[in-house]
């Protein structure tokens, strides 16, 4: 089958239709992938709704950036990868013309990598955003060691329990924050040493509780909002704010006077950085297959879906009630 | 004479009053100077008006940090100065009991350093401030070198003028900002490549032009406020901005959309990070210090008062008018 799934309007889940297109073939440095599954993430739904922060789409478009599944053609000057290969894609493309929901995508060699060993097709959809977003703030920019201590808000998304696998290999302390209280034990399962439960639990106090009074040294965060401020003030002296997205939809305030007074740092992040400069990219891909292949960082599967049920897909991805990666299946036969 | 200044409520200029009181003895690790001049800072007059964003006076209080003079005693454990140097003092103290505006100061030995060869008393009540608090994001952080464009607001204040003068020692472009279309030229005389006069010129839009539309890699704002989005705009791909002050009285919005689109840091930054740390108060003195000696970087006295013209001072500090240090001679006979 060639179905493709395509927005020409923006709006909720209903519009995303699957369409048939046939197969793009692959122009130089292009690669042709017939996909087994892919993985959604919360940046895919900002793009459906017209709320995407980075660049506005240009309807109709195809949509999603992470599947896993067998190389069927490459165009001229590809090299790493050739036809019968099981790769993986990573976010290093436009979704315009390389969007990945459907049977096939044509995307460029350098969203292209091998499927980790040990993986299957469904947990190969299942990795790559959260952590390469997790690697530039813990590891190529923060150096997160054992003498650290990591706030990482919104925790129970695919990047916030991929961040905290990503800190716990670190060695670093790990406090994760979730607005679900049912989820507080999956969170301290997969490695978190504390729990937040805001507005329930006063974020700033409970942080500084947690790190006798010290706080925080590196914090991932993707909502903004008016909540930077509480971020702001459980920082440890010279900490760093990495905001790597904005799910809140209320503008942030600068914290200044905690930025003054405690020399904190706030830092505009994405994953860009990483997945679009080839000797960052590689070191990241190279970091991140290491352990996974060792099994210090393990795909976290919630839930998966078939392709004729993305409308309920992305539903369920906005609900919230997801903790991971959300992942469709595309060939009945994957795994 | 043993004047000192004092504040016993917060307000204008009036507030400051000159009082007579002995000089305070050098307790352990202090050091008790015979002030010949001080220099002023915004710091004391937003302490004055009670609006210093660091700390909330505890009144009364004396007021000042930065002082040359003669060294009359030490406390025990004192070995870095002994009576008869010649020294100067740098923020590196609390204001209530080290104060420095009046006839004589009792300091911290941290807070004393000798003074370089070569400068007059005023001239040497006049140089630790601005070049303390530019050597931070510019040398220490920054690492700013020929490559780098630094964007410099307020730079007709003292920080700024010295901000200029260290950043085109280090061989970068310099623009510099004054809402004083009179102060061109004089920033232009002291290095700035390029200056701008908001809102007359559009800030954003002429940073562009004068870097080819890439942007400035970093920033030194004392001012924050809704500016900041300006500042956003014009910056170059992974740029810091460094806000060192908050003299604008309006909350500073985060301008997220261009942190996170360009990779961008807010840093608050003062200089205590350097002065309150041993080591690296001991290297920014020695870098500032050899600059000065070699003539590399020139102290910049805008204008001279007496002590007995204190409130005079302190209008004309806040009139805005001044370009560079604004010292107040306490001994007659000093230069």
């Amino acid at each position: 089958m060639n179905r493709v799934v395509r927005i020409h309007e923006h709006g909720g889940p209903e519009v995303l239709r699957i369409e048939e297109a046939a197969p793009q073939p692959p122009d130089a440095g292009e690669v042709l992938i017939r996909v087994a599954a892919f993985g959604l993430n919360n940046s895919e739904a900002q793009l459906r709704r017209g709320t995407y922060p980075m660049t506005a789409a240009d309807l109709p478009t195809r949509i999603g950036r992470e599947c896993c599944g067998t190389v069927e053609a490459v165009g001229p000057h590809v090299s790493s990868v050739q036809p019968g290969d099981i790769v993986c894609t990573i976010p290093a493309f436009d979704m315009k013309r390389n969007g990945v929901y459907g049977d096939w995508c044509t995307v460029p060699e350098a969203g292209v990598t091998p499927i980790p060993k040990g993986l299957t097709l469904v947990e190969g959809a299942a990795i790559w955003q959260q952590y390469l977003t997790a690697y530039g703030p813990l590891v190529l920019y923060g150096d997160v060691r054992a003498s650290h201590t990591v706030l990482i808000t919104a925790a129970a998304s695919s990047v916030g329990l991929g961040a905290i696998q990503l800190a716990k290999l670190r060695g670093a302390k790990v406090i994760g924050t979730t607005r679900t209280a049912a989820k507080r034990d999956l969170l301290k399962q997969h490695g978190a040493d504390h729990v937040i439960v805001p507005p329930d639990e006063p974020l700033a106090d409970r942080v500084l509780q947690h790190t006798g009074y010290r706080g925080f040294d590196l914090c991932m965060d993707p909502v903004a909002g008016p909540d930077i401020a509480q971020l702001a003030a459980c920082a440890a002296r010279a900490a760093t704010i990495f905001l790597y997205g904005q799910l809140s939809p209320v503008p942030s305030p600068l914290p200044l006077l905690d930025l003054l007074r405690k020399g904190l740092s706030i830092r505009g992040y994405t994953l860009w950085e990483i997945t679009l400069d080839p000797n960052r990219r590689k070191r990241a891909l190279d970091y991140i297959r290491r352990h996974i292949e060792s099994g210090a960082l393990r795909p976290i599967v919630d839930r998966v879906f078939r392709l004729d049920e993305i409308v309920a897909a992305h539903a369920y991805l906005e609900s919230g009630r997801q903790a991971g990666k959300i992942v469709v299946k595309v060939e009945e036969s994957a795994s």
